[in-house]
């Protein structure tokens, strides 16, 4: 019994011919995902699969947790080859789930393995893939090297010093771009201990005493200025509530002053606050030409207890509501109106959003540039067969999808460069089957163009990304 | 003309082997419906078909409405055989409706008729259900008994005296297991007259006088404990709005003594009553290993002028809106956090919902516990067969499929076990379409097991339901 | 390379059948589009074919922008030669989009051309299609008899003198018809500018001082007369935001007075106004055998920038939220309860809100009317192939999809009417498939009829329309 084959996804002769032509030797530029530059420093080996899949992932954690499997196994201090059984049978009962597909994906594109696994396949499985990972080939470099990635873009806070970044970039040895994100979501915890500390690291890195908006405005975008140094090309942000609509600078000046000074501020002061850093952050991003990226709607750490032993990016956040227009569209047009809005992706956190804010982000183009402001690909909850379908017939019917920037994985986990893969074959499958259904006309110059854009192509233009 | 054949819904080879492997003959426990444990003490029979299926099913009587039927034909005093000519030309041309599958896949397997019915037809069908109607295998005993049924849950109010409930399981002389439902929704009702005359039969019931809130939980977990004794395993409650945010003892406390002494109540009372209530509530099921199922947001009456003449649940509902997660998450998070939260069913009444509420179910696992926190079935609005296609693939992409409990009727009607096939057959498809197209792989001891799970086992275990 | 033939959308035997049988002849009663009836007076001939597809449609403009074209090339006073080059070139690649379908169906009908448009064929296709418009076969009426149109329904302020549908009806020269529809807005644009000068153009043409609430009815009644005895069957509402949950007289008569003499009014005189309007507007209507269309949720201009240069209706519109039921459902019960609620199609601009749409339009049912009230079809942002289609199946399981009044094109361009055809290759699509799976029985009665009752004798019964 094997899943992965060369028709994999693809359901018919025209979505196997795209695949093949167009897609499947494009590089990747995985412009989002929680790999760490300090990991690649060494060029570390695993000592066994566990440890690849199983540390870090939450993804998995919840579908072992959902299967009744004890924490122990899970993030606890289990055997690592217990854990390894009890996935393996997990895993093997996940059907429709994408991760059911990644993991034999990965199987096969990183170790050779084209059984399916389950309790019975798992004892080989094991062992084969422990022999291989201690070999050079399968060291994080060798690994990313090998899924044909050009570059990759960390998630970092704006205090940090980027050093892995630097000798990354000065060494060049791990053969493939390490480029920091600036993602300053702590500038928006205002009212939170941490904020309180974590201002006074943008000072210290800064060198600016932040008295006020002013001064926080040019604390960030020397911040800003030394990421681009290292190599950044783009922004980040998350937030729950986008709530963009207070538009009073005193009101949120106040805020800062009472929340340096450890008094709290209310709800009218935090909405002041937080739309005034965003059209403060955007106008810093579109002088400096960097891509912000939206991240809205997840509910985090909904689970007090598990927080409380497990902390944060455990598996116990969920998809939340629909973001509503009224929330978001002054900020786009006053940043529109002063010519200040940068190239932007929106990533809700439901994919119900998605047609909605199609529609929307297309209000906002700029001539001679290409989806300026557009969603970003599924993630998180949405990335999935379904999803990704779902998204790239949204993009097409609401706009063009030739406009599209591209796959992303958000991921922690080394192997997940194969959902880029996951990603080239639902498109592929998409367009051979319109094709084949006669709803599109097989021009391959067009279609050749558009599936090479969405594979790297239109990624690399839209972040002004560098392959060396 | 026929519609019902081997092959109904199984759109492949595989589809149509799985079924008939691993579903077709699985029993029914059916956890949830709204049969009268009265209706079966007399094991009574039909005088007609229209008795059958247009007497109480509010489903049918939005459909003949809709095409201009005059209400005399529906709920009024029109002739059973007009009445039944009307239905049948309307169902007819119903293409798309699952009432047009459940009404042929119910003609075939109870009355053995496969010919389509419309108005042409309707006369010959006519004679030949009535005439069945009147044999012994036809008594509504036995047509549970013929659809393989183990056991039904019925829904009651926590001060009825359950008597039917007792002489069915005392004599056994139904032929499967009729069990009760605690659904406290009149607690909830605060404010209205009916209000106060329900706490009169609780604390009638109870022996208990009700004078603050520790009194009410006591009642209540008195009745709690009288219906486990006649075989109640899981709760019930259905509420438009649930909007449980406003943890306040004290306020909750004042609300229940105003509204007892006929005062009224502003709405922050009312949602700290309810909180409270809910909280409460939640505590009890949990001690007494309960599951709690949870109906939310459906809009219930809203045409006022019929719910006057025709009174609740005559097809004047409407599907709402969706659920907001902060609306809920707090109450999870606090019963989790006291490990007190139950096993909890969530059904919304908006599909749109369904993609969300998986994520946050799955924000509260337990060890050795399958899918604890889980969204049910596709009811009311959503059970037709898109509808449960899309939950099965949101419970697969978001969780794991095979943790489903499996599907209900929460039908009026006695032909309606029927619907237990539809979900198996579009079950059966689903899986049998991801196999043929290489999505799943082909390993029977999985699927087979999960089939089994959907059909029946893991709602036998969920409840601990035992079918003697 | 050929898009359009005989099988265009339509993907096996039994959906060609129905098309050719039940769908291809029937004619066109377009009961809302956006045409002008002024246009039609001197049956004008189009210089070029970039004069007839780019002015004045927004939907194109929209794709332009999106690809990065300058707003010469689209809005602006670029070559008519390279406008259509840039265009030809965008459209080429906008797979998945409605547009490109529209596109090759309208070269296909109108000027029988073929090939697939890009920036090869372009040339080419400029030349024919320029050549064949300055032929009499080509003038605007010419195409729409073609079209096979019976009638159109223009959108028309209630102060119009509607000179022209008069000269049109009068002389029947344009060879269909060509009725009003009374489209108050103006009346719920309290608070602005435009109001006042509208109120004033109101009293002139009715010939009534509006000193309150009684005045504004009689005037809006006495140009509702007025309409209907220049044929209008239909009255139409655009609202961002339908809250209809304040009834208020006072405070609406109160808003009326202040505002018109030129005081500011506040949110919650505002929402008593607005309800207060619309509940004397339906009454009208139902008095008069009017049709009430209300378009709901769509939020316009949301750039400023652009609306400041362009003005309305130029491509800068969003699809809005959800409503919620609770902000309609008390106006439809109040009209209900009165016996004065008019046949009403509701138009979300949201799909997410068709399913509970659908559920809550089938509680205000009316005994020998069909569908009384309904969800309208799929518009805007929602008119494309897996919008009709999502629709169609949303009516089908949530109610009966043969009461459907049938499609409309809403659109500003002269050759839309082939999205006639493109909804009715659809539908029989759905059903051709449908019977293919056996989900739906080939009686060719009963699809028959419901095929011409959705491709035109639906609308004309419901609008009482008169084809001549």
């Amino acid at each position: 019994m094997t899943l992965i084959h060369d028709g994999f996804l693809l359901e018919n002769r025209t979505a196997e011919e795209l695949y093949k032509k167009f897609a499947e030797h494009m590089p990747i530029f995985d412009y989002h995902c929680h790999l760490k530059a300090d990991d690649f420093l060494n060029n570390t080996n695993y000592s066994n699969i566990t440890k690849v899949w199983l540390a870090g992932d939450h993804y998995k954690w919840r579908l072992l947790r959902l299967a009744g499997v004890e924490e122990k196994y899970i993030t606890g201090d289990g055997d690592d080859y217990e854990k390894f059984l009890l996935w393996a049978d997990v895993v093997s009962r996940a059907v429709g789930n994408p991760i059911y597909h990644w993991t034999h994906l990965e199987l096969k594109r990183y170790f050779g393995i084209e059984e399916f696994l389950n309790r019975r396949t798992a004892p080989d499985i094991w062992e084969t893939c422990n022999r291989l990972l201690q070999e050079e080939a399968y060291s994080n470099c060798s690994l990313l090297q090998r899924a044909n990635v050009k570059g990759i873009c960390t998630i970092d806070d704006p205090t940090d010093d980027l050093s892995a970044h630097r000798e990354l970039e000065n060494t060049g040895k791990c053969g493939f771009r390490v480029l920091p994100t600036f993602r300053p979501d702590q500038v928006f915890q205002i009212g939170t201990e941490n904020y309180i500390r974590w201002m006074e690291r943008l000072e210290m890195v800064s060198g600016l005493k932040i008295k006020g908006l002013e001064d926080l405005e040019n604390a960030l975008e020397i911040r800003c200025r030394y990421f681009i140094r290292h190599g950044c090309l783009s922004a980040d942000q998350s937030l729950e509530t986008p709530d963009f609509t207070c538009f009073n600078r005193d009101l949120a000046e106040a805020a800062l002053l009472k929340a340096k000074s450890g008094c709290s501020i209310n709800d009218r002061e935090l909405s002041a606050y937080r739309t005034e850093i965003m059209m403060m952050l955007a106008k810093i991003y579109h002088g400096h030409g960097l891509v912000m990226q939206l991240h809205f709607g997840a509910v985090r750490n909904i689970n007090e207890t598990v927080f409380g032993k497990l902390g944060p990016d455990s598996g116990f956040d969920t998809m939340g509501e629909s973001i509503p227009i009224r929330m978001i569209a002054p900020l786009f047009n006053k940043l529109s109106s002063s010519n200040q809005l940068p190239k932007t992706i929106l990533f809700p956190s439901n994919g119900l959003d998605h047609e909605k804010l199609n529609a929307f982000s297309n209000c906002f183009p700029e001539e001679k540039s290409m989806g300026k402001v557009q969603i970003g690909a599924p993630w998180w909850f949405l990335d999935h067969k379904d999803g990704i379908e779902t998204y790239l017939k949204s993009m097409s019917r609401q706009g063009m999808l030739s406009v599209f920037v591209g796959m992303l994985t958000d991921s922690r986990s080394i192997l997940s460069m194969a959902r880029h893969e996951y990603f080239r074959r639902i498109l592929c499958n998409l367009l051979g089957t319109w094709i084949e259904r006669g709803d599109v006309c097989n021009d391959e110059d067009i279609l050749g163009e558009i599936i090479r854009n969405l594979c790297y192509d239109n990624a690399v233009n839209y972040f002004h990304f560098n392959d060396k």
